[in-house]
């Protein structure tokens, strides 16, 4: 882990600590269009093609049956049911109170406006497969869009060889409240949320983490109308860590997120040179006998530690970099939290991993990377709903405003608008109204 | 405009009444990416030739200077600031309701978990110009970004051929409090949004109307890592009116909506023939002498009105439909509000005219078309906002949580994960929590 010192670098130096790999690679964008064509004209016949050729699988029926899904539940020991039971019903918790509350308000008198929250009604899930096993994320996705009550939600997932679905992802759907689950991965699963194909159900938004080629289809879903959460680059950590944090609390955290793929990124940010020597002697420790040590060493090697003159300059740092997840462990955490501007999901305290929040704590998990957190919120239950404006105004509260849209038409030299005004002021009678005016 | 009837259509030619125009047209795409290499490499150069071409103006300074600003200020007339003061005013009240207000869940005993919104810092707007003058998109724009406390907000609009840009637009972005406004517009101002320029900066989000080429280089930016609101279509009205609206209430809107431009959509759904029948007969007296005429003759002419057996199906087509407007004039427009699924902005009763929530009544009027109200929101104070989730747990709160958190990690196989717990349930001293423990 290479360590920088913050006054010692040019601001383009800083940028470039800052920078992340761009998404939108144009190779990926032709071959994910191949696979959108192919998809759109062949249907569930090209998605199985894919499937055989991308995940050396043969799948027969895509869609997940009530008897495998009753099978597999039988297959996961009760105590990694339970496990997940309880982080389903910690995110449901937090996402629940993530519930539109605002009341009507009368901008003027017989002027009333509002928003109301509606499901979007089909929504597709992508549960990346792979190398890793991930009913944490079926949870993440799951639990809001039914809390949401979006009426279907199709999640796609990668078969293993023998074209079967991890028990553990299904045991995940299952309490999530999902029904219907996918045995296919890749772009190939994006073109078909995205087109639909007989067995699978086009949609209107499609969330998820995934590879790079997932993502790239993700866009090209996007430019056909269909909504995304956010294009999702490798995972990070930031670690904004003072003189009271525990170096070996700090290396677990870096290696948590390193383990995650050579990709990841694990940076820690400390005016305390001797913090970051001790996290650094913590780390080649805790390497060594870790599962995924290669993995975690190679993320390590191309992420950094920063020294900074003060905290002032970490949070500056902080901010500019955007990271998915933000570790505070700082004497004064909440003081600091004040500070952050830009982050997917931050960590208060020595007692917060980041694990915390990555499986029960309730937050989501489905976070902005990629410096995405400068203009993005993590998926949420305002990533399951469409927020709708709503106005009602009485004849007496059309009269008041009349004057001002009058001359804004005009102003803005369309008539008809003005007309839409004039027609009704002008009407003879009283007619109905909803103020019974 | 042709009128249809429910009962007598098939399932795929109600898809094709509901079928909007696609975006993402690729001969547009390749026109955007020459503009954005351009602009990328000569920067303001670049953009001062593209307006050269495009616009026919000479700009010189593409920043809208101080003295420019105030002179502009003195030649609106104060009717027309008042009637700018009284939209931002309402505006900025429905706007300012938006705000977050959660407040922080204790999950579990020990495990808090919370949501901060913060301002996005840099956003781009963009106000279309051409034939239209348009400051009240100023205001729809400018208001929430301000209000949400966005540090730069730089607007873009095509100036006059003259080089100067309207002095109501100018009055409106005064007025919404916004300084940095550049006589920049089409492909080439959202290229300069995106990659920055010496003059006009990069920002981290893209919002506003605008042709498909500003839609489509939107688009580009979006690939790009720059958040966008939403690729917007031409406008579109939808309304259901049942036998006690009045039909020149109803004609009236269908023109202001379809004196946008030929290419927008005005419908009208209802269970009454004879109601059809007396809009259709007000549409051709209110079309006789309108400035527009033209342009709202071809837009009704490919509009269309559809009888429905009752207001069940009304409603029902309408939520296929996904309008960006929709005018509920029905004898109890709120109960039928109840049952709006998708749309961008709904207006009950019939003292509420589309026009209201144009200019002045508080909505806003950026809102999703060509059926993006499936998936999509309006733009809001959340447009212009991140919404960050925090986490604080308690030595006690951690050690209760450790066992799921160690279950799901040692399932995914993610020892470092599990490790980040285990070594903090055995540090041996309490050392400082939040909550003192």
């Amino acid at each position: 882990m290479k360590v920088y010192d913050y006054s010692r670098l040019s601001g383009s130096q800083i940028s470039d600590l800052c920078r992340r790999n761009p998404v939108g690679d144009p190779d990926l964008l032709k071959i994910c269009s191949r696979i959108f064509s192919a998809v759109e004209e062949k249907g569930d016949d090209a998605v199985r093609e894919y499937t055989r050729r991308f995940d050396g699988a043969e799948i027969g029926e895509s869609r997940v049956s009530r008897t495998e899904f009753e099978s597999a539940l039988g297959q996961v020991p009760s105590v990694r049911v339970e496990a997940l039971r309880r982080a389903a019903s910690n995110i449901r918790a937090f996402h629940a109170a993530q519930g539109l509350r605002e009341g009507i308000l009368e901008v003027e008198p017989g002027i009333a406006c509002w928003r109301e929250q509606r499901p979007i009604e089909r929504v597709g899930l992508y549960v990346p497969g792979g190398t890793a096993v991930l009913p944490s994320t079926v949870l993440m996705l799951g639990v809001p869009a039914v809390l949401a009550g979006c009426t279907r939600v199709a999640l796609c997932t990668p078969p293993r060889r023998d074209g079967s679905v991890t028990p553990e992802v299904l045991a995940a759907a299952s309490i999530a409240g999902i029904q219907e689950v996918f045995r296919i991965g890749g772009a190939q699963a994006i073109a078909a949320l995205c087109c639909g194909t007989s067995s699978v159900p086009r949609v209107d938004k499609i969330l998820g983490p995934g590879s790079p080629v997932v993502q790239t289809a993700k866009l090209l879903a996007q430019q056909r109308g269909v909504a995304i959460d956010m294009v999702a680059g490798p995972s990070e950590v930031l670690v904004v860590a003072d003189d009271t944090a525990r170096p070996g609390f700090v290396a677990a955290d870096l290696i948590s997120q390193a383990e995650h793929g050579a990709d990841s990124l694990a940076i820690l940010v400390s005016p305390s040179l001797e913090l970051i020597d001790g996290v650094k002697r913590e780390l080649d420790l805790r390497l060594e006998d870790l599962p995924r040590r290669d993995l975690a060493a190679a993320a390590l090697g191309s992420s950094f530690a920063l020294r900074t003159p003060s905290l002032e300059e970490a949070m500056e740092f902080s901010n500019r970099y955007a990271p998915e997840h933000l570790i505070l462990q700082l004497r004064e955490p909440k003081r600091w939290a004040a500070r952050v501007q830009s982050a997917g999901s931050v960590f208060l305290g020595p007692w917060s991993p980041e694990v915390a929040g990555d499986y029960a704590s309730g937050t989501n998990h489905t976070l902005p990377t990629s410096g995405l957190a400068r203009s993005f919120s993590g998926v949420s239950l305002d990533s399951f709903v469409k927020k709708i404006t709503f106005q009602e105004l009485s004849r007496e509260g059309l009269r008041s405003l009349a004057p001002t849209l009058e001359v804004m038409a005009e102003l803005e030299q369309l008539e008809g608008h003005r007309r839409a005004v004039e027609v009704r002021i002008e009407s003879g009678e009283a007619g109905r109204t909803p103020a019974g005016d």
